[in-house]
């Protein structure tokens, strides 16, 4: 325990680098008993170093530029928690370059660069970590590449967006509309001032990139997730989902299967008897099913300060640990050994397979029903539950239902004739179910 | 990938190791993949090496002497599932004196001689991995040691024996009698034909103290853990419990506080708004709240030979990279290093304050509520819920309450005056509430 501390910089002092300094500080000493050396932050940079902030600086050298953190001889790992692809990328090069392992919560930069910077971390014979770029505080990184190694990953689902579970959240519980609960969850600090990022799906699309890849060893390849976010969701959809018995939640979906894989995100209607749908506000959730474990499921703290920072603290005690050791035994950044990394055909949407949420506004007149399904007969797509909604006030009436699982082709040439029949007004909403079973 | 093969010896084929053998090779690319080097189970012990698996064999030398695959100079990691202490135990220390690493999921050795198999470890320069001893396939020794290496761990708790929560989850959905629940548990093989060390809640202990000694560092004590099976739940208590609220489960618990720490296995009420009211049958759950990341939960199958030999496949993977590594890189195995296990104060049940459910059977007349409400009053004592039953044909009436959180000191003074009072009858049941708040 009179080992010499291992000396931590860290690049950015924002919400999550200040809970690293926090905790490193307040855990100190429970940290030390686990690594056998203190974890001691010596160097930091951060755009102005003279603002306030939640947690002690002293002892640390703050600077403004970020690349003498990276390069800086006295630092043995660096924490990269500045986001986005540049400088963030030759940040993290330059600090593998001269051998020091590197944390990072960046997602973005993986989903979109990491095939680059893992390569440019194995010349540098060390590693980069990055349990705190998925689901925060959870250890599903780890889970995934380490703790299910014996499996064959089938898929995994997760509610890896905290601000559209949020949202939804709010929705579901108060009949807020999009726009109304998307103000709440600014105002709280939930949502970002351009919460485009979030609401459209990108940021748990990049989530996805990352896990896709560490559960099936293929590359990382951020533009071959199908995308699309929660601003399309209504109320209405959202209590008629709930008659039906189901929760609509913003899934981060990825299965294997013998023709290839499907990467998707999307809102998704969930049993409500299924644990994700118990997932709620800014919590975040994954469900991994291994051909040997069945189903694994994780939920915890997706984002904030302190949750973030525990995950950048766990991957500083793998890396401390790994200090002067053999690269070989590492373990390899995507789970699989670099040269078994194999790219997989991704199907594209059309060939996916799954139930569909459809509700159409129509006209109040006889025999919407027998048409409507006999569309959906012709075409051999079975329905599981219906619902029709007489006109209320000025609103229109409603036809909802859900089908069996279908490809996706053949519920698309029976949606086309079906929008095509004239009771059938403008404004249906179409949302794919899943049931885990 | 054309490296020399890891050659495994698996002492045990029952359950457990005909899944290894059969996951090793139905997962051998995806393995091989992830390791580098393929994995080969190429010597086996068994009583009976002639009798009929549910596995393929071939290549592989079986004995019935476990100790000469211990022992084996062509074996590169031994994977000991007897169970039991002896000759588990020697044999793990056959195996670790000749610097082999070895894998385990004997909780009962662990829980009651881990310090020493450890140590034994520690001198051959090799490790112990033991995912597969709590919690089936679910990756929560990884996620505690490791995942969560940045926090101080304040508490956990969960369903760790699937068998009891069988049970219980039988008799709530059916309003099974606990012998009826066993006696289909039996049956079904989720009970052994003596079902006493689950049932008594002696597993639940033996895993508890393993999760115990990892998240708070102390060293391994089964002694130490206040134990209570499931055998005097009745029908009627998870009913009243329903009506209130809850769900029983039994729960394996540990905090830690500041006057010392709780190790306690009992059937406990849960919120049914909780994630662990929800996770039912032969599913496990363990939630662990840090002081960084606040509350993480993982579930999955907590048994099966599937489940099970997926952990100890997880854990072979982590001992194959770490072969001919400096051990002092390896993750230390009770989470702490070895210089830093400190034992802490066990706190007395009698010290140890909890919400309590109380039902008595009482005299059909007028004042029952008043003089039993005053009792509790005069040790402050509040009361969170009450329901009184009048008799209902032979059976007598029932008094049903939940109190606030108090030291069961003071409520044990309490519940003796009650019992006291005339109209009190015999066959009171008492259990512990938890919030998880």
């Amino acid at each position: 325990m009179s080992a010499a501390p291992i000396r931590v910089g860290v690049i950015g002092l924002g919400t999550v680098g200040q809970g690293v300094l926090r905790l490193l500080k307040d855990n100190a000493a429970e940290i030390a008993r686990r690594v056998g050396r203190p974890l001691l932050v010596t160097h930091a940079a951060a755009r102005d170093p003279a603002k306030p902030r939640d947690c002690d600086l002293s002892g640390v050298s703050v600077v403004t530029d970020p690349m003498t953190v990276a390069r800086e001889a006295d630092v043995d790992i660096v924490v990269e928690l500045i986001g986005g692809i540049s400088p963030a990328r030759e940040l993290i090069e330059a600090a593998v370059g001269r051998g020091k392992p590197v944390v990072t919560a960046n997602k973005a930069l993986l989903a979109e660069d990491g095939n680059r910077v893992f390569a440019a971390a194995r010349r540098g014979g060390v590693s980069i970590a990055f349990e705190a770029a998925v689901a925060g505080g959870i250890p599903v990184i780890k889970a995934i590449r380490e703790g299910l190694a014996g499996n064959r990953i089938e898929r995994l689902a997760g509610i890896i967006n905290g601000t559209c579970n949020y949202i939804l959240t709010q929705m579901q519980e108060k009949g807020q509309s999009f726009a109304d609960a998307l103000r709440d969850a600014q105002r709280l600090g939930y949502a970002e001032a351009d919460p485009t990022f979030d609401i459209e799906g990108l940021d748990a699309a990049h989530k996805l990139t990352i896990l896709a890849s560490i559960a099936f060893g293929m590359p990382l390849d951020a533009g071959s997730v199908t995308t699309e976010g929660i601003t399309r969701v209504t109320p209405q959809d959202i209590q008629i989902a709930q008659v039906f018995g189901y929760r609509i939640k913003l899934l981060g979906i990825a299965k294997r299967g013998d023709a290839g894989v499907e990467l998707r995100v999307h809102p998704t209607l969930v049993p409500e008897t299924s644990l994700l749908a118990k997932v709620d506000g800014v919590l975040n959730s994954v469900l991994v099913r291994g051909n040997a474990v069945g189903e694994v499921g994780l939920y915890g703290r997706g984002a904030g300060g302190d949750a973030t920072a525990s995950a950048v603290i766990a991957d500083l005690v793998d890396l401390a640990r790994g200090l002067g050791a053999d690269p070989s035994h590492a373990v390899p950044a995507l789970a699989f050994q670099p040269d078994a990394v194999q790219p997989l055909p991704v199907l594209p949407m059309s060939a996916i397979a799954s139930a569909f949420y459809l509700r159409l506004k129509v006209a109040d007149e006889a025999g919407v029903l027998s048409k409507l399904t006999a569309i959906l007969a012709a075409h051999e797509i079975s329905v599981e539950a219906i619902l029709q909604r007489e006109p209320q006030g000025n609103e229109d009436a409603h036809v909802a239902l859900i089908t069996s699982v279908v490809r996706q082709e053949r519920f698309d040439h029976a949606l086309v004739e079906m929008l095509r029949l004239p009771f059938v007004r403008e404004g249906a909403a179409c949302l794919r179910v899943e049931k885990f079973d």
